[in-house]
């Protein structure tokens, strides 16, 4: 058996805390890992994953929680990056003792992680770890973003940071509206189908791609889209591509296919390689960084926690436009790209 | 190079809770163990250690943390088991800084741990710890054991436990007061030269080695011990074995050269092997379990954490005799060696 330390981890760098723990009553394992807090506390979702390892785990929560970091720097969140995972699948092995317990680890890490919904994990999973702990957030939904309910989604708020960070690029890359404007959209779950709607009532023309076609005849039918198949969606002849399925959908075969000047997404992790960010820029293509433009989620679970209002929200969610102007002047006159210069301002902040 | 899993570690065994800590700014890098909670939060001590790797440093905070859970068992606390290691020399690399730092890691975890003072540490480092954090232990000695000034060093009452434990083995065993009894103590540091003393008062008759020739010139000059070369210890014609310095040493080779009726000191981890217990019942040795024996210590650390007296320590410390006695009638009754016997009693108390 090989055995290591934690420390020599290749995905380790630069962590402050990771902890490992075990409740054998409940079946839980799980791994919280604080990336830095130098910001603040750490923020970050948990979620619950049949990983084939241990291993797999802990390389998955370094890495997340690392882009945590950096995804709140962005957002202006006097906050830092965390992250955790259970090891189980969350449809047969997820059970009331294991979150309870999930709990009494957040709780017993005194507030340096605060835990919010992740994959495998419900609003209702997160309520039962807040019976053992104070440190859950993103369970108090109080405001309301394009009068939405608050009920404790916060794609309302995600897809409206899109929606707003999109704008604000085809404003920079083509100088122009979103009036007429063709976007791709690829995905319409909770978030893509909102990012559809706000594009529709500002004119842009849709063509959209999704595994479930329920999700197209909506957006055919609400907002006169075009239906795509979800290998044509790289093909297309339009202005702007919008991942919000997958991650890692831009690598070099994709990249090649593209036709497009903008690329502004949900996705998580879009580019499948950081290179691939100057690869794009040759091409002419103006990326938004996929975590400053995704960011009006955790933006909605800070206002949760704090007293703010509507407006405080929207304000907040809105000054992403900022951050990518500033991306994309710093990018400009440094000749670099956009993901690179991203990660450099957010180092610039947590540092 | 290897990556995985802390939770697949040889050593992890049940354990609760570990957790990885960095500090980029003093260099700072610490893991913290958690055995078992179950009769309360962990106490055990932290130490510093030039560790030759950082997987050399977990399985040595793993297997140390388990034993503290149970000592506190066996000594009769509130207490679970935990330990935490610096990885690092402690000549060389110790900072106030480190301390600091090492002070917020310990507080972050909640008061799930308790550090004390532990191998390359001093009670001032424990205090520089302390500014960031309520959860340490052993800094604010109370009470006096014998009339030893209470200076925060838990060597009186490690001694005086030590000598309780021996008395009550001897008289199981020999069925004999100590007076007459011929004791070969191996380290005469500052528990050992303590149960010289008391041992002596008793009228029981020395023999003792160590590394240091002023520790022997004091012992023989005022407890009348008669010297022996470190090599001879094992080989003599007396009744008690008392091992006070390193462990391991009761191996193959030194059990068969014992001639001794009672085992009983204060060094750590005595047996090379566990199965070695049943060898020294096979030759007819009551073997005094060493973390039975020496708790003397972490009773000294608790009492400083509540409200107690001299005589509320010294009453808690004199259980030790109880605990041996309840180990040798059921090692007796059920013909299992007492070591073995300690450990089932200890996982009854907090399993």
């Amino acid at each position: 058996m090989n055995e290591m330390s934690v420390f020599e981890h290749s995905e380790f760098d630069g962590h402050e805390h990771v902890a490992f723990y075990q409740d054998k009553k409940s079946g839980l394992k799980a791994i919280i890992a604080v990336h830095n807090s130098n910001l603040g506390n750490a923020l970050g979702g948990c979620r619950m994953w049949p990983y084939a390892s241990d291993e797999e785990a802990l390389r998955d929560v370094l890495r997340l929680s690392k882009g945590m970091t950096y995804k709140a720097a962005m957002a202006g969140l006097k906050q830092g990056g965390g992250k955790a995972v259970i090891i189980g699948n969350p449809r047969t092995e997820k059970t009331p003792e294991k979150m309870f317990a999930m709990g009494k680890f957040i709780d017993s890490l005194s507030g340096i992680y605060i835990s919010a919904e992740d994959s495998g994990l419900t609003v209702d999973d997160l309520k039962l770890m807040g019976r053992q702990t104070a440190h859950v957030a993103g369970i108090h939904a109080k405001y309301h973003i394009n009068s939405e309910p608050a009920d404790g989604n916060p794609a309302p708020s995600t897809a409206y940071g899109v929606y707003v960070g999109l704008k604000t690029t085809v404003e920079h890359a083509m100088n122009s509206e979103l009036k007429g404007v063709k976007v791709a959209i690829q995905g319409l779950g909770h978030v893509g189908i909102r990012l559809a709607k706000h594009l529709y009532k500002q004119g842009a023309k849709l063509y959209v791609s999704d595994i479930h076609p329920e999700n197209i005849e909506k957006a055919v039918s609400e907002f006169s889209a075009t239906a795509v198949s979800p290998e044509d969606i790289y093909d297309l002849d339009v202005d702007v591509f919008a991942p919000c399925a997958m991650g890692a959908i831009l690598d070099a075969k994709n990249i090649a296919k593209l036709k497009v000047k903008v690329i502004a997404g949900a996705a998580n992790n879009q580019l499948a390689k950081e290179e691939f960010g100057q690869l794009l820029a040759d091409k002419g293509i103006l990326y938004a960084p996929d975590y400053v433009l995704n960011a009006g989620g955790i933006i909605d679970i800070y206002h949760q926690s704090i007293s703010s209002s509507d407006k405080g929200l929207r304000d907040h969610i809105e000054k992403i436009s900022n951050t990518l102007l500033e991306i994309y002047h710093r990018a400009q006159s440094q000749g670099v790209a956009t993901n690179i210069i991203a990660n450099q301002i957010a180092e610039e902040r947590f540092g």
